[in-house]
């Protein structure tokens, strides 16, 4: 597949961090790899998107605790009690966590409400205005106005202020549960973007939903939270000061990530499971449920606002963003002879995910070719968006569907059109609305409410739609569209079957169809299997498709993966994001930790010279994140063994308080650090180059004991990848130290070493590492 | 609490498999420990039963493969399509656990089914015959003969066939996923006592359910259908050979579990949840979805055979052995200012566990005490039935509460006694019914079925009732009657609620009431939150109650822990389990490896006398189960460096297949073993005992190179305890080498060693060791 190397969103605006790669290779400017094939394989120098190479440019999040001397005085002057206090502020951060995500959801569907509302009321009016005296192109243009217009404030948002807003942020969150860190991603300004961008964007009429944007928001308030602190607003409630690590953060993320799709969907044990499958390694119990109960306090907040919001105080029926209606229990019950045709829509599901996808794939890297200037994209979804607005008129114009108005008016805007009196337009109830009403109207309208052709038609043409639609430069999520689609045909397929059966009583309910339908067209495009059952389980607030979910979501991710991999997972690729997948590859057994690693490593004295110390820092073309510390010269131990390990930004915490002693003093007198000088400076450890060091601080030495994480994990040369990246992947570890049999360091192993592997159609694959 | 050493099942009766206890300490005879305070704990000889002692009778199972030459040689050899079969069997294994679990619960339920309705026919037409003329003692005898016949059937199966059959088998299942190695827990004789005995019990009228040792059933079938032979059937299919060691045994035992779970409460997601909780620290997605689809068969297969016995064919509505039946969606609204009053219930949930689990904790403590022979629990068990046929006998006499027949004769067996014509007995549809129905007919019957007094008296006698029945030597489970005594109870307090607040229409159905109570008492009593939240909405077919039943399981779950802790936990402490829990205690970062490991051990050199081997294996009071290897004398590298780790398993299969030379032909032409040889024996490897070795073979040498673990895990003696426990839990390991700064060996870290420290009122408590 295409070699494409440009700039994009994910990676293209993050200078202020950079603190470069763990990659310990120290072979200079020239950055040239040998691989274990002894070829020699030059490291492009752009940012490259493309998913045989592996961007350097990512750093990792370190789950593993530094137990350095500060950490364990710490833990050991703490009682008993200090523990439990901890306990309950971890519960407290997570009812906060779920409180804030469920406001933030709320307050995004009462603006999407007002605001889409108010545009069909408009162009509704025109319509009715010119449907009997012509005209309706003034009508058109209206239209495409008004989400344009809408479309150019969401698209500006993103392109111009926060490109990391874009789009879902499923596959961000992903990476950051997986131990990536992808800059920007969980910060307070993202938050703000990705919030005012899906408001536009949903009421801008693009075919997107507001919930995927919503796992995204959970992660990030949830790590705004639980800091107790936001470096943008520069205000520091000192609080929770003992969260400020990458281990606790991880935790409170997911379960931020969590309220949010139990806000999106009223899904709390979905949320959880969510959680889970994507991100969780290590599950612990106490932490599934702080998880839990972030998930449900996030939900019972939208419902309790929400609540309000429709003067119904104290009605809890609105559990999610998404409000699928209950389906009854009499209409619902499906037959064992029902299950082959479930599955196969499931395969059906499957096929068109996978056509999706790979639609998608070629249009992102059509975008990231020639689209990848701000402007460029604000265009771009400004003309998806008209698009969008013609598409749909030209449907409902050429439509001759006619409906009798039901005596319950369950249409918000009926259409009437060129209908007659006392009817709408059944075209229009599945355009002139927003997404989510037309999915339920899709799952609940009663037999007849559509027509084949119909159906046939809006699927077509909102499939081309969602998929041109995802990947634009706008905050939006692909979960809505996908359901809204499968529902479409879907329901087609049950008109189908009625039709052909022709005994017309059993087949009787499209609406079950649409349901199945939906499951099986997302299930296809994005490929989760548990989560997604319980969320459409939770959703529908009916238990009894639990079974035909399931089978209908695994045929079609069996399906889908034959032909090409998940929306999320192809867009984390194409960022060359090095990302770890469950277990290593299954043929990797005839590699070790000795070809995997990468040495030379670059080890500091336990005494270290700090010129020494701020000469490797600054080495551009290494830029190592982790340092193993081995006995210094005069030191009792034998060289090279390893007595601990140091974090780059543990040095440059050290080098900007001046923790050194001179030369002359040989035993140190050096000052005090406190943990709590790390936490302040965590997560943004300011670059070496805004350190300075003066030159006679230079021949001063730092003492790193107490500082080092004195029982890093090791593994001997001779251990298999798998044994390694199970270590690795089981701990969320960042750097691996491998040892040979005197205990001496040979090389270290991080998160890119382990990821490059992977099994590719010729057996075993090893991807390039690029420089950014 | 009370120190109790006497014999009782889990243990007793496990003389074939007995390889002894992982510690590795080499203090001979007199077997005396040295603690970190310098104390001399002396080891009780007997089986202790207390809380504050650890059994050194449980093996450790090794989620840690042995990664030798052998098995890398293998793995190397596999080719990419060799994987993907491996990968396609563990689905098949996968479905097959599903269909037989399924079979399993089918064949449970209708086997019970009929004997319970030929035995309340039998009683009804006699109740009915002596109710005019008189003489109802009568009837009395004959329930009270019928249920203590079925209760001795039960009992003698259990109590002289497999005591480890007791109960419902959920601890030891949580045992066996927690890496304790139960001993006879997932053999095929266990499943049918198991099976015969729940049949008894259920039919004998005791109050218990069927649903646990369904757990433990699936758990069976999945340890069999895995390793593709019967050792006690001495059938061996040759097939998923590959699967013959722990690692790949646990997780199909999970499967089984959930496939269990699934099968008892028709709740496929909440059995996957049940797994993961009990079970599982390494979550994996792939591992994951194989489990829910063991969950999604058994379900299946149960629903399918129920749907054709009930003659109703391809009506798929009988999800799980339990059927709350549905609750209607108009009934099942709840509103805002009620969720108060739903925590409360689980505040009265929490403490009637609580109390429930203290009762019966010190009939435990009793039991093993007094009632510790066969005969004396069969008489008990016996005694139990004719009791419990006793209290429901008189309760329904004495009760004078008559309820009109509704029209739909929705009571199985509507016992008339002394009410007029077309009147029946209230109470007898709690007590003349398996406790199933009577938890349905709370659940769903009408307002007003039950007079506050018969709930009353309902709840206090079966309270105690279920008490005095949970740890009978029978199999039977605790859900069931935790949810008839919360069903009740709840109803009680709907019905109240109601009176008190008059307005009446508001709190109409006190069946919600009776559904939130049965989740409470059953939370109060097990302390499961999650999956039990998810089990419960599955099994009742309505997601609405999600958010009360969290609320109420969690609410159970804080107040109950603040007495003592749940049902499952108490059993597995009073038997001295290393049971690992989540985390280390917090307070334990001022231990080291050092101070918790094991030390001196017992090293074999890479080539080892064989007699030196036979001896060290043969002493009785180490019978340790795992030797750091390091090098010979004429070795290379340094004494005493780790260079492998080897397993009494391997060894005994080595010397059982005389792998050596003889010391004259000094390199080795020894005979070259398959790993096949080694799943042979798994996992029933002879003890030593058996294994004869001449004098001669006693001098010969035995290179132990290909055999080892090249790379087993070390950690250096500064590391603190969680970070040792994080490391041994999240890799399921069962031997942690500590090693010092020149990588040689200094001690063992063993699960003993970890499960030792717990966190008691006064801190951290280490509990002592005690020999068997």
């Amino acid at each position: 597949m295409a070699n494409v190397s440009k700039k994009v969103s994910w990676s293209s605006r993050d200078e202020d961090t950079a603190q470069g790669e763990d990659t310990p290779l120290l072979n200079g400017a020239s950055a040239v790899r040998y691989t274990r094939q002894g070829a020699v394989l030059s490291r492009p120098k752009e940012i490259p998107h493309n998913e045989k190479l592996l961007s350097l440019k990512y750093e990792s999040l370190d789950y593993d605790n530094s137990e350095n001397q500060l950490f364990l005085e710490e833990e050991r002057r703490m009682s008993q009690m200090g523990f439990k206090c901890l306990e309950i502020s971890r519960w407290v951060v997570c009812g906060l966590i779920g409180l804030l995500t469920g406001l933030i959801a709320c307050v995004i569907d009462i603006v999407v409400e007002n605001l889409a509302g108010f545009k069909y009321h408009v162009v509704k009016q025109n319509i009715e205005k010119f449907t009997e005296v012509g005209g309706l192109s003034i009508t058109l243009i209206l239209w495409a106005v008004l989400n344009s217009a809408f479309v150019l404030v969401g698209s500006v948002l993103v392109a111009f202020f926060e490109p990391i807003a874009a789009g879902s942020g499923i596959p961000q969150i992903k990476c950051y549960l997986n131990g990536v860190k992808v800059p920007r991603v969980v910060r307070l300004k993202t938050l703000m973007v990705k919030v005012g961008g899906v408001i536009c964007s949903v009421a801008g009429g693009l075919a997107v939903g507001k919930e995927g944007p919503m796992i995204h928001s959970g992660a990030v308030v949830a790590a705004g939270v639980s800091q107790g602190r936001s470096t943008s607003l520069k205000k520091d409630f000192k609080i929770f000061e003992y969260f400020r690590r990458d281990t606790e953060k991880r935790d409170f993320v997911s379960a931020g990530a969590a309220a949010g799709v139990s806000a999106a969907f009223g899904a709390p044990v979905g949320g959880v499971l969510f959680s889970l499958e994507e991100g969780a390694s290590f599950w612990n119990q106490m932490l599934t449920w702080r998880i839990f109960f972030a998930s449900m306090m996030s939900t019972f907040t939208l419902n309790f606002f929400l609540s309000i919001y429709n003067e119904k105080p104290g009605d809890l029926s609105n559990p999610g963003l998404i409000n699928f209606g209950r389906f009854d229990s009499d209409s619902v019950e499906y037959n064992l002879y029902e299950i082959p045709l479930f599955i196969c829509m499931g395969a059906i599901g499957g096929l068109l995910g996978a056509l999706f996808n790979v639609l998608n794939y070629w249009l992102t890297i059509f975008r990231i070719r020639y689209i990848h200037r701000p402007c460029l994209q604000v265009m771009e979804a400004m003309l998806v968006a008209a698009v969008t607005a013609t598409v749909s008129f030209t449907m409902i114009y050429f439509s001759n569907d006619c409906q009798p108005l039901g005596p319950d008016q369950s249409e918000e805007y009926p259409l009437q059109l060129f209908c007659d009196d006392g009817e709408y337009n059944s075209m229009a109830t599945a355009f002139f609305n927003t997404p989510e009403r037309s999915v339920r109207s899709l799952f609940h309208n009663p037999p007849g409410s559509y027509n084949p052709l119909t159906l046939g038609m809006f699927t077509l043409s909102y499939f081309f739609l969602a998929c041109w639609t995802y990947g634009l430069t706008v905050s939006a999520g692909v979960f809505i569209p996908s359901l809204l689609i499968g529902a479409a045909w879907g329901r087609l397929f049950g008109i189908l079957l009625a039709a052909i059966t022709s005994s017309g009583s059993i087949w009787a309910d499209p609406g079950k169809y649409a349901l199945i339908g939906a499951a099986a067209q997302l299930g296809g495009i994005v490929r989760m299997t548990l989560s997604l059952t319980v969320i459409m389980v939770e959703a529908t607030g009916n238990v009894t498709y639990g079974l035909p979910i399931m089978l209908v979501l695994m045929t079609a991710k069996i399906v889908g993966d034959y032909f090409v991999e998940g929306l999320y997972d192809i867009h984390i690729k194409l960022h060359s994001v090095p990302f770890l997948h469950w277990e290593a590859p299954a043929t990797s057994h005839s590699l070790t930790a000795r070809e995997v690693m990468s040495s030379p490593v670059t080890c500091f004295s336990r005494i270290e010279k700090v010129g020494t110390i701020v000469d490797i820092l600054s080495n551009t073309s290494t830029n190592h994140n982790g340092f193993p510390v081995v006995p210094g010269v005069g030191d009792d131990n034998e060289p090279g063994r390893i007595c601990g390990l140091i974090l780059r930004s543990q040095l440059i915490v050290l080098l900007k308080h001046k923790v050194f002693v001179e030369r002359a003093r040989s035993r140190l007198q050096q000052r005090r650090l406190q943990l709590k000088d790390f936490r302040d400076a965590y997560p943004r450890f300011p670059p070496i180059q805004s350190i300075h060091v003066s030159q006679d601080e230079r021949e001063c030495m730092m003492d790193l004991t107490q500082f080092m994480n004195p029982t890093p994990y090791t593994v001997p040369q001779e251990t298999s990848l798998p044994r390694v990246f199970k270590l690795f992947r089981a701990l969320g570890l960042r750097h691996l130290v491998v040892i040979d049999h005197e205990n001496r360091v040979v090389g270290l192993v991080t998160r890119k070493d382990l990821a490059r592997y992977h099994l590719g159609k010729h057996g075993l694959e090893e991807m390039q590492l690029a420089q950014t």
